[in-house]
């Protein structure tokens, strides 16, 4: 998305959208921050924040450096049969970590929501609204189960890549897929 | 354990010994090093070490400030019939985290773990040898499954505590233990 061309003006303009949003998100979470709002912080006109980066999730995507939009994950996720959605969680969340350009950015959020309670807030908005929600209300699922899920799913990566603890650390994707990919399924399968 | 009467140059040479620990662990691993090489880094007697914390993993749980000591947990839970080991576990956990004594220590580690490679790298080696070599043995079990019981409880942490994600935050222990306990069962039943 970055454009070499980009002329200094614009960069700082962007920048300093990605600081109103972050401090409209981490004040009124992310149900209650708006376009409107991060723009009248910004002091530019909504319309430049559309233009820059499209949706309220995408300013998000971009003020919290997230390396993939959860949102279209979610879709990816929804759009396949139910009983091998936890096959396909497992799958695409290991291959994620497996690529250094989604791992790196993938750590420093970890880091973050363990360090900064501002942080943890904004993630936790962002995924009880736009994601958590949206999930339960397309597969009727009580939101409980949901987290669940995830709370499986961020153990692993803390495991796996933070503590790197063995043998965890070296098992092969299909080793933990058989291991984990049941556990998820049966949250799912309410 | 602290005793008031404990004169000055007690506390240094037990800060000394702390200090020396970390060295050592960071840089050995929790197999490698030794209650010798740790009294000789500090300059002190090994039978100093002894006097003041007993054996090596008591020296680790001070070192790392540790607000339990994972080898009498490790008993408790494998005191009991390994039928409801899950319930065990989940319910032992959850109580931890109730207390604030040992929540906020918890909370410190897990903050310490995800920010400092050295902190990771002595937790890890001292799982890897006190805790879940100890576990897989006594109950003949992969290493691999016991590490994703720890990374479904690790994530459990950073959800519910952590990020504070809703509904799990304010999920009754109940609610948590009757959706977490039957997959930690799951994990040990082989």
């Amino acid at each position: 998305m970055a454009r070499t061309g980009r002329r200094p003006g614009q960069t700082q303009t962007r920048e300093g959208i990605l600081a109103a949003a972050r401090n409209q998100f981490a004040e009124r979470g992310y149900g209650g921050a708006t376009i409107r709002g991060i723009a009248a912080e910004a002091g530019v006109n909504p319309a430049l924040v559309h233009h820059f980066f499209g949706s309220k999730d995408q300013v998000f995507v971009a003020a919290l450096n997230l390396p993939v939009n959860p949102a279209v994950i979610v879709d990816s996720i929804l759009a396949g049969p139910r009983e091998r959605i936890g096959e396909r969680i497992v799958r695409l969340f290991l291959g994620l970590w497996q690529q250094p350009e989604t791992r790196a950015p993938f750590l420093a959020l970890l880091r973050s929501v363990a360090n900064s309670p501002e942080v943890a807030q904004q993630l936790r908005t962002f995924m009880e609204t736009a994601v958590l929600a949206k999930v339960a209300a397309a597969l009727d699922l009580p939101t409980l189960r949901l987290t669940a899920a995830v709370s499986q799913m961020m153990g692993l990566a803390m495991v796996r890549y933070v503590l790197a603890a063995e043998p965890m650390a070296s098992a092969s994707d299909d080793e933990v897929a058989e291991l984990i990919a049941p556990v998820i399924q049966q949250y799912f399968d309410a």
